[in-house]
């Protein structure tokens, strides 16, 4: 069966790439979608996929239920788009001023729709359900993943698998990993009171910029001597801004900054040793200090049964050559809500052409990836569905 | 002779009182005035004094040349105003807009014209010349004073006397200080620049925020360690700006300070420090670095002996109660260039009055002088010159 | 035929304990063993091994060649010992005065030496060669490895095993690690030559203390901004030292330290770093320094294939659940050095029991090992080395 | 009667040196004078002085009670040594080991000594009282002039002089100032409780030598930043200890240091700022520590009257161009206690010599006073001593 899937496939590769088109015409920023979603649910009511919409907030969730008995298996696509004004040039760009889907999910879209619809093709041979996951909101925190779950979407599901289409990554691979694949990328404000005056008088003030240089300073200690060295966590001070004349003495100082890290003590403690390390600095000082820590997305933390599935089934479909393990990417992506419920992998499919000048980052204004790789995409997560699905039967 | 010219100058408060109002409600910015020192011109004219107009760009020089032999003294008053709204609410306030006398040169003027005045009616019996420095540019760097010198208006001078009314300081007392008065307040601007990059990837930039918080944390040894504790010395950071997000590392900082001293060698010191910490923390860290430093006026040195000079003269007038010696100001006056090139002392005369809500600090929008101030300035004034003309002969 | 041996190695295990006995009360130091060396030659020369003696210095290379043709595998035993007062009591005991196997390499050698007498009674049955590399002087820099690789000991071999007895692992466990499982430890001194003085006067001082206190102030940045963050180092100043008198500027300071990495290009990127930024900072406060940095062993870095084949056979000895992927060890072991020439791994058996009191960590003057744990390592030793020679034959 | 004084002193100069020498050669060290105050005692006895033995433990005070009435003043000479090998090579030099007086102490009493003697053959002409203040223990804090004082020597007396022979001010100059002209000096230790590790390990420490070189730095802002820039201010850490091991991280770090300061104000801001900054710095990085202050002998604060009188009678004696102001000396003298009970002043008399090879300073081994300053130095306190109490009668 999934042989004869991953043809069909192929054959409506046309298809995926005109869905992918009208989607990128047609941008909608997240939180704000609204005919993407709307859209998505008449294409898959089409199919004869029971769908419900509105799901918590504004997402999608498509039910495939095969003929046979079996378990459920997830697969999320998200939809929103981001605030970047399209330079792409290309014949199907941006119809709105200022929204652009510059980081691929309208190819996960129709990735995921054109799925459907082979997956709907082949329902009598189906063991139980596939769940279509259509996800609002992914580029902007709180994203719609959490709201999601909450309203049910993962009700029932064994496990799910999402992917990310990720033009630095050349056409043709795909990325794996056990574990922690995705970082958690958190956001912090510091701010440094201290009592301004004249510059020439330091010994009647609290000098707020002397107080906030020693704690950049100070927190360079928490990645070299509070973490384990053998796990990862950033901390970086992003923006520094104090004072307005250079013979005033500055009355405060704010700094904005980010916390990256893979593992939830590791982040944990250095919410901890933060707020520690300016306190203590401040006190040294004799200022005062304000401090608000947003926690973005955890990480991304692949499970290893289902990892190891999955590099299987896309050893299969790419060649073990063409699938590999990839250090974690330090960014942040919320399908690791989904992770802390039920197991499952999220992996990285190489949209990326230089020949093509298919070459820029994600969030580019010029950003664009290679079509074909959402054909790869549907071949994987179609695979995988029907791998964790017959598994039952196999053993 | 010096009783009566005391006598006599208080027979012409009232005149002082309505000249100064006259100046203050059409104050002029530095190196714009162009009424003011033809008002000047005209009074000193008027009185028959020798006067040099344009003198530097548009300073007035007053000579009045005793009838029997002496030397030389110079009596200097500023004449420029701020750029500031006046908030006073007087009747004779400033009739331009953002333009206010808030530093009390009107009543330097006033205090010298009227002083011109009774030195002109008692010509007869002064012994050498008393020429009257009418400066413009005071309040903005580099000032009249350094051009009005090279125009030659301390050719043949002898000493040179100089005050200001100061508001913080009450009616009735005189301030002095041998040696530095006012401290040389110069500017610097360090720019630190590293090489941006994502915030979750620190090494691959150089971290231009840390590299600049830890040029602040250094540039405290300066004064800690490399400055004679005996000897005074202020370097602040009055501002410090970089990077505009969280989770971006900035590609460069921007620290703008300033360093107060009354020692030339302390200064020189301060200055290549500044620029060894700075160089050597980018060293260390990968940066480069920009570095400007403009010297702004020079302490204020006052001689040892006028100063004494001006003590006994000043006991005589206010008691000796009422003449100490003051702290020195931090601020700077260009007055430190005549000192550079004669001998004489610059001393405060106290102008504020608590009862009468005269209680602002210079440069405030409500910055006010009791205008009794002007003729203790003006006796002082009037009899250290006196004084050191007749020195010759007391000898 | 590995079944067979592995029971032999439990009916030998009597001899295991007597001679790991032996060699324990007689504890050599590194590159003064003599004894040891020699019981080892003479013991294998017994059993029939083509034995050299004096590789590189001390170390004892025994060859066993057998019958069948094939591949060269060698194992390898260190036989050195610590310059440590024994007190654990033993009847057994180290009868050299502060000289002490407290690291278990008489374990390690006793392990070997049963393996090869098993190994020579097989001689028939196996096809290649087996070498055992008996190492001395591993606990201390530049080691024996170095000298004995100079001197032949990896000619022809194709793959390389070896294993440490380790005490904080509970007995009937085995850990590995694909690529680094033990860091490169290095030691560096950093000399801060200021100017000392009077405490009074730090002017005319260079503070080597406010200096080096900045040194390992800075010296934080390196890891934490300038490593990958997914990757391990560890700068550590372990020693700090300068000065006599309270009253007294310190003329020099000094700092001692270590770096802990599992990849070269850290390694080097640190040691640049180092010296970057100990100039840095001497240049900032005018101070000179002198650094030295002495490489200790590089990272063990096992072989990924050679790795995976050991999880397997040490599986088949132990079960899966026994056999588990450890962190990374941060000490240093010079069987990295044979790594850098063939493949192979190198693993940790557990040798530690809570019941029994063996608990003290390594280099503990009462440590001590579970000596069942030798009959394990055997096992393993041996079945990894038959599974490499027979794999030619297998594929 | 003054002037026959001073002639008489010369006259007597031959025995000053001799008492000098006998003194010189017979040193005792702080808290350990026996012979020398018995010596003293015996001296002035046979003068006919009324003798006070075993003042606040050791002191010698003797009374020289004029036959006309008057005020009371003290003069003071201390007379201990200090534990250095002497090395000057002087036929009188000390035969005590180790024991020498370095600081001139043998001149300051053989100085009172002889003036005592011509005070009392003009006892007959003497207005009031002279006391004689001869005082153990200067050189050892907590000195003894505060067992003295509290022994009540300073019972009755007005006023107190005193001076210091100074090996580093040319023969025949007298150095004064008004206010403070010897600083406070205090000692501090500051001992950092972190938690030792291995040095691969620092996450499972707190690095005490990061936190203490944490504090170190810190602690330059309270000079740099919280002091009053027109007031003198040191903080040294003179030591700093800290680990034996490279590869170990040190359980606790030590810092000793000291702090000048000539006024108390600043003295107990630098007290309080010491402790916030380590607490500061202990607290954001989770250290723990303890603080010991000592306070040294306060400042040497001149009373401004009787530093003007003493400039007077000292301009009579050496000409007004070898009476000057100097600047404040940053060691720490126990004439301060007097200080701060009675009016006075403290003031150094010339002593080198550099053309007889007199130029080695305080506390060196080969340290020396050119004689004749003795002779100077009585001049001086015996004239200030006539002029303070003949006072009430010019009036």
């Amino acid at each position: 069966m999934v042989e004869l899937m991953l043809e069909r496939l192929e054959e409506l590769f046309p298809e995926m790439v005109e869905l992918r088109r009208l989607l990128h015409a047609e941008p909608e920023l997240s939180f704000q979608e609204v005919k993407t979603p709307n859209f998505i649910g008449n294409y898959l009511e089409r199919l004869g996929v029971e769908v419900k919409r509105g799901v918590g907030g504004r997402g999608i969730v498509g039910y495939i239920r095969g003929d046979l008995p079996g378990k459920t298996v997830a697969l999320r696509a998200d939809f929103d788009a981001l605030p970047i004004e399209e330079e792409t040039g290309l014949p199907f760009a941006s119809k709105q001023p200022g929204v652009m889907h510059a980081c691929g999910h309208d190819g996960h879209t129709a990735t995921l729709l054109v799925l459907a619809k082979v997956l709907m093709e082949y329902k009598s041979q189906l063991r139980g359900t596939v769940v279509l996951i259509h996800q609002f909101a992914e580029e902007l925190a709180p994203g719609g993943a959490i709201e999601m779950i909450k309203a049910g979407c993962l009700n029932e599901v064994d496990a799910i698998f999402g992917t990310h289409l990720w033009s630095t990554m050349p056409l043709g691979q795909i990325g794996y990993r056990q574990g922690p694949i995705m970082a958690a990328a958190d956001r912090f404000e510091i701010t440094i009171h201290g009592r301004g005056g004249h510059g020439a008088s330091p010994h009647e003030t609290v000098d707020s910029i002397a107080v906030a240089a020693s704690v950049v300073t100070q927190i360079q200690h928490i990645v070299s001597r509070n973490i384990d060295p053998l796990k990862s966590a950033v901390v970086t001070i992003g923006s520094f801004h104090a004072g307005g004349a250079f013979n005033v003495i500055a009355d405060s100082a704010k700094l904005v900054g980010t916390v990256r890290t893979f593992d939830q003590n590791v982040q944990e403690l250095i919410i901890a040793r933060l707020e520690e390390v300016t306190n203590g600095i401040c006190l040294a000082m004799g200022a005062t200090y304000s401090i608000t820590y947003e926690k973005g997305y955890p990480a991304v933390v692949n499970d290893s049964q289902e990892t190891n599935r999955f590099i299987e089934t896309a050893s299969h479909i790419l060649g073990k050559e063409n699938v590999f393990e990839m250090e974690p990417v330090m960014g942040g992506e919320d399908f690791a809500y989904y992770l802390q419920h039920v197991p499952g992998t999220f992996f990285f499919t190489g949209a990326g052409n230089e020949e093509e000048g298919i070459v820029y980052p994600h969030h580019h204004p010029k950003f664009n990836f290679d079509e074909k790789a959402m054909l790869i995409a549907a071949k994987c997560l179609g695979k995988i569905a029907i791998a964790f699905l017959n598994n039952v039967e196999e053993k």
